[in-house]
């Protein structure tokens, strides 16, 4: 309930509602938001047992942090939350994962025709992710793992009934199914070194692996503890909050790949606006930020919660114009990308150690 | 029909005729005979392109050998037929691959509870594998294998759909089917180092791993060639043609590991006769050496062809007792026994190594 009050929440929010209640997931208390502008501007969302994670992380338990990305084709803005949390938890202490699926990308998605090419995609992924501050000592690809991995995963695959799998994932694909399995060995992997609670941020519609992983952490002979979630909201499309971001329409997102000056093009012609139809009506009744993507890319770019609060008041009341706003967020997010260029070469170095050895 | 006329067939080969047509499973021409006892006594039984392996082995292509048995408990004679072959195409040339498949095992197996104890039994077998002549770098189990094959096994996973999965075995159960992605693995992995034909000596009742392994092989893009099979009877359980060897019931089956008295008890006790009720029917009628465990012991066993046809003809006549065939057959399988139980302390040291580094 606590999420309609929140100043930086937008509609999507109270939509999930009768979800969480019907799953069991739970929206974010106060004494569970940390230090960390996602909490602050409800990009984190929902959880399960973050709590137990937070008190963990609170009297110096060992914890972990895990997650990752399918390496299913150019990797895009839209996971940067994700890749931020995982930072910002590596900082708090916990034991740092990160998946780059080769193999989930190529099993799971038809149009992926060979690994080699679930490789190529896995190569620049993990080249972003550590020219996003991701420690090259956390990310691996499900190709090169420990023979123990792999056996985790068949392990795992013991624990599931035909109609328990079903009724979590709605088919019995077999490749699908196989994904499945290696994914929640991702995400159990880190505790046969000691089992201990972990957080998986992750988007919402994820949660079926989560709930499916803290089923079978019980029933495997290890004493696993059930892993903890954080349900992020990920960056929005150009399009706005109904669309969606597509590989097959290069103009429906922001790729990491983009140059700076790409980046500033689609934000000028394609980031949806919350503003008026004509100058004068924006003026007399403001524009709307909660829909708006260029205010939408400051919540999650922005570091300054005073900057991103004054951008959000003067474009509400009509003072700051869609064309304004636009170049506040482009000027933010051409530095980010100027910065990030100039990380991934050598980021793409050691990320073909990763994925190729 | 070949199979009819040959000396040493018994009544199961004709049971399994319609079956060959249906599937397009093969008899064994004269021209596939090789070398060897098991062609002359009708213990290998039927194939799938062994033709094409036989040429490849004429010609002195590069050809592999793959067959492995699941660790899922003690290890019979049932076993032997397959092990004889593998050191048999060994020693022709090919490249030989044994799996004791500790995964499988685990996974496809209600009664295994832990991977732990599925490697327990996988020492063991291990030991037996290579106490019976099986040359250490072939042999080696699931769970330690290098990262690229578990990869082929999740590469393999894709190429089923539910409807394809389900004609072959007959389930979606996730934990068996898992354990079907890494027994096709085991079988096509050789071929990653250099697409050949392979020849897969195993019973009739794995004809559904060979029949999805050929036809996955066609839909992986790495030019595999279809993997030829060749089917072989196993041994006879004790209780005779229609009785299953079982590992709740130790009487059941000569298990590798008893000792050379407990074979001699129990083929004494337990190995279902061929004879008459009385002696002097036996004179009068003959014995049934086809249904004769004693005798069909032998067949497996005893390198001379001449010997076995003595013992065949004798009994049949009604000139050699059941009392009699069991004391030829027991001196027989002492020596085995008695110099398996010499190599097995050495081969347990071997194992050791190969299950857990």
């Amino acid at each position: 309930m606590a999420e309609r009050l929140d100043p930086w929440s937008n509609d999507a929010v109270s939509d999930y509602e009768h979800l969480f209640a019907e799953f069991g997931i739970k929206t974010l208390s106060a004494r569970e938001r940390l230090d960390h502008v996602y909490f602050r501007r409800g990009i984190a969302v929902a959880h399960r047992d973050f709590d137990a994670f937070v008190n963990a992380l609170r009297t110096r338990k060992r914890t972990y942090c895990m997650t990752g990305i399918a390496s299913s084709g150019r990797m895009h803005i839209g996971h940067m939350s994700i890749i931020d949390f995982v930072r910002f938890f590596q900082k708090q202490g916990a034991d740092t994962y990160f998946a780059v699926a080769d193999i989930d990308a190529y099993v799971s998605r038809e149009r992926i025709q060979t690994m080699e090419e679930a490789k190529r995609y896995a190569l620049e992924n993990a080249a972003h992710v550590l020219a996003l501050g991701v420690p090259k000592k956390c990310v691996y690809v499900q190709s090169r793992m420990p023979a123990r991995y792999y056996e985790l995963a068949f392990e795992i695959s013991k624990k599931f009934t035909e109609n328990a799998f079903r009724a979590i994932y709605g088919h019995l694909n077999p490749g699908k199914m196989a994904a499945v399995f290696l994914q929640l060995a991702d995400i159990l992997y880190p505790q046969l070194d000691g089992p201990r609670i972990g957080i998986v941020p992750v988007a919402l519609d994820q949660d079926p692996h989560i709930r499916a992983t803290r089923d079978v952490a019980a029933r495997l002979p290890y004493g696993f503890v059930p892993p903890a979630s954080l349900y992020v909201k990920h960056v929005p499309a150009l399009g706005g909050p109904s669309s969606k971001m597509s590989s097959s329409d290069p103009n429906s997102a922001i790729y990491l790949d983009d140059t700076p000056e790409v980046v500033e093009q689609k934000i000028k012609k394609y980031a949806f606006s919350g503003g008026r139809d004509t100058v004068d009506e924006h003026r007399k009744h403001g524009g709307n930020p909660d829909v708006d993507v260029a205010f939408q890319l400051l919540k999650y770019f922005e570091p300054s919660d005073s900057k991103v609060e004054r951008v959000r008041e003067s474009y509400a009341s009509g003072k700051l114009l869609t064309g304004e706003l636009k170049a506040v967020t482009i000027e933010l997010m051409k530095k980010f990308f100027a910065r990030h260029h100039r990380r991934l070469p050598a980021a793409r170095k050691i990320a073909q150690k990763i994925v190729y050895g």
